[in-house]
Formats: structure tokens, C-alpha cells, sequence
């Protein structure tokens, strides 16, 4: 990550030899919302408080903060975009620790195989790594869910909308035995209409995707099964001893700014974040989807207008990705390519699928977005 | 660790039948410093700052915030534990991320055997379930280093001070050509006598036990090799994509508090930090030496005082936990007979050795304390 994150400090001046990067899903773009807002999203922290490992004794997840679990619980209400009721919360250090927590909970300790991981392609780019890195028996990376073989003993992860084309997904092995993990990292109403509270046993969410906030490093499950929501408490008992509470109190803050927004009718309307999210985003889809018309070299994904249940109206989908191809035959590698034009990107390879494709950050700040705009427009 | 946790909230009372639980090591002792320092180590965030994934892209770990990074190596050149020069500083989830993300770097990921994880016994309770809760092929426990028989294929994990015991610990395989890491949690000055800057190849501390805020949930490791400290920066990106800049933030304002208190030299006598902590250390161990020798039942490790390069005087030792042997040949089981008492401790058999031993925070609350030694006092 870092090789590439150093070369993009060069692009602060935006010239024409600047590298943009757009490699990884940065969620800067939010900052503005946050600078608006102002000090009612400030967080304070007495040196005195929140010392102890413990947050909740009584909990399973002894370390989830009260707080950030209410404040969760009441935004999911509002938006409308999961059930929460008799859900147990599992907090996480960003949903990355909680998919790790989620495979080792579904994985049997107990199997003499290790368990088949898959996802449909084009599937997020770290679902494989996170799988095999650490050479586990428990669980290995098997590939395209839509080509998978294997017997029973499998758990499919399920993004929805889908990490990098932000396709509304459904279990592809939807009638088996297997076990399923829902990342709806995306399912808020800046990316995607909603179309109903979603409901499936684990559910990943997270607060970079929410709010803007990858810094924080705050993701959330909600787990139908006790027996299930315990194994992955242990896990991050195994792994970190719990997470940080000072990122909880912030998080729990954040969310909390962001229903308030809603809730309470004599704010401003500028306090409003998903119709700031929706409307930047809205920005930029257009300004995106004309300059690559113009372009006549790649194409994007298209998705029908929906009716949204947040929003209360017909709306449109402005994933957080950019899933671009090359409909240009002398364009073989499309990440090749945009290097040329000092914009990286992920390459389609990563993603389970070709080198035609590439995925570009939507999220990140205003001037890089401009300039990613510039050049392809740019091009003869 | 929610059971144990959960029955000792009725303890909050303290009446008799109140449950004390000093199974872990939770360093809530040090809150009324930190009450009695008020604002100046109170950390303030606004909402639209550390909003990004990267911290200082230039560094390979591009997730450490660098004014933590600076911190950290102040105080170590304050208190004079640990050499940084020439080191790259990780940041972890506690230190419980950077012994994992240590084992990962230093098994190689192309060996056809698992490394052996080796510690001499009594070790720390969690090493053997950190190195084999994934069941990874690159590393599995392979127990007391002092009976290891393998060959040259292991990783020494070495704590010092040790957890449990306290003891100044070297390599038990020091000539051969395994790998290290020293676990040095506990090498400030309120435990132990400050003797040189320690300069290992890998060298883990956490603000948990350095400044009681284990809440915050932030480790570092110096390292001195570029490639070791890439890979442990990598462990990290593909486990939790970094660690949380709020606690980051949070860790550098305890960090520089401390620090001031010695370096400023208007400030009062009660912003002296180390001095508070081995104060009260040292009135517990006092009152806990003198309960143990009433009853007669049980025994403590003895410690000789040495000159503390720190405090430049004579001192004493007094760890952040009591290892407790059985002098009684009717007890057995020492965590048993505690729990007659409702005191929950930590069993010799979870260090590696026997049910005659057990593990007692001294790092609980004043008030728990008390009823420890209350009941200690009143044993028949």
C-alpha cells in the first residue's frame, strides 16, 4: 500500500506530471461535510476515562461500547438499511477484522479440511489475501463462487452492493448448506437506494463507508447467532484484546451527528449527510459518465433508477467505485494504461477478472477527482 | 474473558460475598493520575480530521501518525529503556497485533515446516494461543524454551520483566540461530529498575502497561530491519488495514504529558508519572509481603534492588502482577482455593507451569485491592 500512497503525495500541486492515486477506496471526499458541521462532531476525551480493557462485562462483546452500539442501532433504524433487532453487535477495527472474525467463527475448528472461501467475480480485491495469508487451516481462498465446485463445506462472502462494479449481490450458492457473509460496507443511501432493511445472519458494516472516517478504524457486525457472534468476539480477544475505545466514543459521535441530522427538526439542512454524500457523488457520476461518453475508449456499469425508502423518491446508484473497461481493443491492461497518464488504479486481475478492467476510487478529495476528470477528457 | 468479567461487577459493593476479579492484567490503578492531571492530557478531535487510511505515506508503515512516532521515541530517551535510534517504529492493536504481526515476519512464508514458538516457561498465558489459534502452517507453540529440543527453526518470544513473574528474562537459546522478540510490556520504571536502554532486533511495549490506558488498545515495536518491520507493517494492512489514528492521537497527548512532567521544570511534583506509579506499586507490594508473611501459606518471587538509571537511586521491583506460589500442602490448586475466597486469579497451568502458582494483578483499582488483602489477612 505504501509504495504507491508515496509516489501520490507528489500530486498536491495537481500539474500535469502528478501522480493522482485512486488505487485504494480513500473516503476523503466526506471531509467538507465534517468541516461544515463543526464542533458538534468534535470528540473530547478526559485523560482519566475509558482506561480499562472492559466496556460491558455483562456483553459477549465485552469490549463494544455502549454508546457507539446505540448509536449504531438507532442510524440502521433511521436509513432503514438492516434489522437489528435481536442482532447481537460485534465491533470491529474497520470490517477487514471482522471478515477475519466471521471466517474463523464459521470455520470449524474442529474440520479436518480446511474450509473453501468464495465470492462471485468480480469479488473485492482483498477477500483472497485475507483468506490465505495466514496459511490458516481453517479456511483457504477457493476463487469465483460462480464457478466453485467444492462440496458443502464452504462460506461465501456476499458484497452487496458489490466491491468494485456496486451491484446489488445475493448469495450466488443461495439453497446449500454452506455458510454466508454478508460486507454491506456500501448499503447507505449516498451509494445505493434502499430498497429494504436487510437481513441476513452476519452483516458487515463500517464506519469508513458510512461516515467517511477509514481513520478510525470502526466496523460493526450484527450476528443472528449467539454461538456465532461469541467465536468472533474470541477472535479479536485472540487478535488485539479488543478495540479501541477512544475510536468507539468517536465513531459513536459521528453516527450520532449524522441521525441527529434527521431526527431533530430544527437543525439546517446542511446537516444533513447522506444528501451531501448523495449529492457530491451525483457530481461526479455525471461528470464521469460524460467524459468517458465522450472518450468512446471504456465503459461503466448501468443501473436502473429505484425507488429509495430513505430517501423517499426514485433515486440512482453512485457506487464508490468506478469499475471501468477498456472497450478500446489497442487497451489490453487499462492499469497500464492510466499509468501512463499518472493515475493509478487497481488493476481487474485482482478483482478475480481481466486486465480490461481497472477500479478508481470515487471517494477521494475534490482536486484529485478534478484531475482524474481533466485527463481522461483530455485524451485523443 | 466476558465470564469472569461479568460475575465481578457484583464485586463493586465489596461487601463479603463481592467476586474480585484480578485474572487479568487491567491497569485501571493508574486512573487518579490521570483524574488528578485534569485537561492537559484530554484529547480533542474534530470531526473532519484523520479522516484518511494514511498517516505518513512516506513511511512503510504508513499507518503511524507521526507525532505518536515522536512521542514514543521521547519518552524512551527520557526513561532510557530502549534504544530507537536507527529503528523503524510499528504501530499495533496492543501489543497482542505486534507479536502476531512479529511472527508472521519472521517465519518465513516459504518454509515447508512451521516455525516452533517457543518462551521459557512460566510465560505469558496468551503466547500459546496467539501462536496457535489460526492454526497457521507458518508458525505453531512449541512450548518451554527451556526444554525445546528442535532444531534451529524457532522464534524465542522473550518477556522482560517477565509476565508472570517479573523476573529480568534473556534469550534462553541465546547462541543459536533462531529469531528473538522481546516483549518488554512491563521495562518502565514504576516495576523495575532502569538498567540500560535495551536494544533487541524487535522490542514491543503497549500503553497499556506504560501509562494504564489499555482501553486505547496502542503497541509499538522498534525494529531494526527494514525487511522485518515491512512485513510486520503488511501483517497489519492485511489484519485491520492500520490502526486507529483517534487512539493514535490519544496515546502521543498521555505520551507528551508524561514526558512534560519530567521535562518541564515549572510543572508540580504531582505530574510525575513513573514516580506515582512506583509509589503505589510500592505501598501494594509492601502490605501484600506483609499479608503473605502473616498467613504463611504462600510464597513471592524476591527481587535485589539495583540502581535505577532513571530514578538515579537504589530500587526496588514491584511487577504488575503477584505470582503466588502454594507454601500450604493442603492447597493444591491455588486458583481454586482463591476462588473459595471469590478472587478470580490465573492458573500456574495456563504459564506453562503448575496449579501451585497463580497470577494476581496488582494493577486493579484501590478499592479492589483492599478486599484482596482483606481476605488474605483474614485466612485463618
Amino acid at each position: 500500500m505504501e509504495e504507491k500512497a508515496s509516489t501520490a503525495i507528489a500530486g498536491i500541486s495537481h500539474d500535469r506530471d502528478s501522480i493522482i492515486n485512486l488505487d485504494h477506496g480513500d473516503p476523503t471526499m466526506f471531509e467538507p461535510f465534517w468541516k461544515e458541521i463543526g464542533d458538534s462532531a468534535t470528540v473530547v476525551i478526559p485523560g482519566w476515562q475509558k482506561m480499562s480493557y472492559f466496556s460491558d462485562p455483562r456483553n459477549l462483546c465485552w469490549f463494544l461500547e455502549p454508546e457507539f452500539a446505540n448509536e449504531a442501532r438507532r442510524l440502521h433504524r433511521i436509513v432503514g438499511n438492516a434489522v437489528t433487532d435481536d442482532r447481537h453487535i460485534i465491533v470491529g477495527v474497520g470490517s477487514t477484522q471482522l471478515i477475519h472474525a466471521a471466517l474463523f467463527a464459521l470455520a470449524s475448528t474442529e474440520a479436518r479440511q480446511p474450509v473453501d472461501v468464495i465470492s462471485a467475480a468480480p469479488y473485492y480485491s482483498m477477500y483472497s489475501g485475507i483468506a490465505d495469508f495466514m496459511k490458516s487451516g481453517m479456511f483457504h481462498w477457493a476463487g469465483d463462487a460462480a464457478t466453485f465446485n467444492g462440496d458443502d463445506n464452504f462460506i461465501e462472502l456476499v458484497c452487496s452492493p458489490n466491491n468494485p462494479d456496486g451491484e446489488i449481490r445475493h448469495a450466488v450458492r443461495g439453497n446449500e448448506a454452506g455458510k454466508r457473509v454478508h460486507d454491506m460496507a456500501y448499503y447507505w443511501p449516498q451509494y445505493t437506494p434502499m430498497r429494504h432493511p436487510a437481513d441476513h445472519d452476519i452483516m458487515l458494516f463500517t464506519v469508513s463507508k458510512a461516515t467517511g472516517h477509514a481513520g478510525t478504524r470502526i466496523g460493526w457486525a450484527l450476528v443472528k447467532d449467539a454461538e456465532v457472534a461469541r467465536k468472533m468476539a474470541k477472535f479479536i480477544e485472540m487478535n488485539t484484546i479488543g478495540v479501541s475505545k477512544d475510536s468507539q466514543v468517536r465513531a459513536a459521535k459521528i453516527l450520532k451527528v449524522i441521525a441527529d441530522g434527521y431526527e431533530l427538526p430544527d437543525l439546517e439542512a446542511g446537516s444533513k449527510f447522506f444528501h451531501f454524500g448523495r449529492c457530491l457523488l451525483a457530481n461526479r457520476w455525471q461528470r464521469l459518465r460524460q467524459a468517458i461518453k465522450v472518450s468512446g475508449r471504456f465503459s461503466l456499469p448501468q443501473f436502473p433508477s429505484e425507488f429509495c425508502m430513505f430517501f423517499k423518491e426514485q433515486a440512482e446508484t453512485y457506487p464508490g467505485f468506478a469499475w471501468l473497461r477498456s472497450e478500446d481493443q489497442t487497451i489490453e491492461d487499462l492499469e497500464v494504461f492510466f499509468k501512463t497518464l499518472n493515475i493509478l488504479t487497481r488493476n481487474g486481475r485482482q478483482f478475480g477478472v481481466g486486465p480490461e478492467y481497472v477500479r478508481v476510487s470515487m471517494l477521494d478529495r475534490d482536486a484529485n477527482f478534478d484531475v482524474f476528470i481533466k485527463r481522461i477528457s483530455s485524451l485523443e
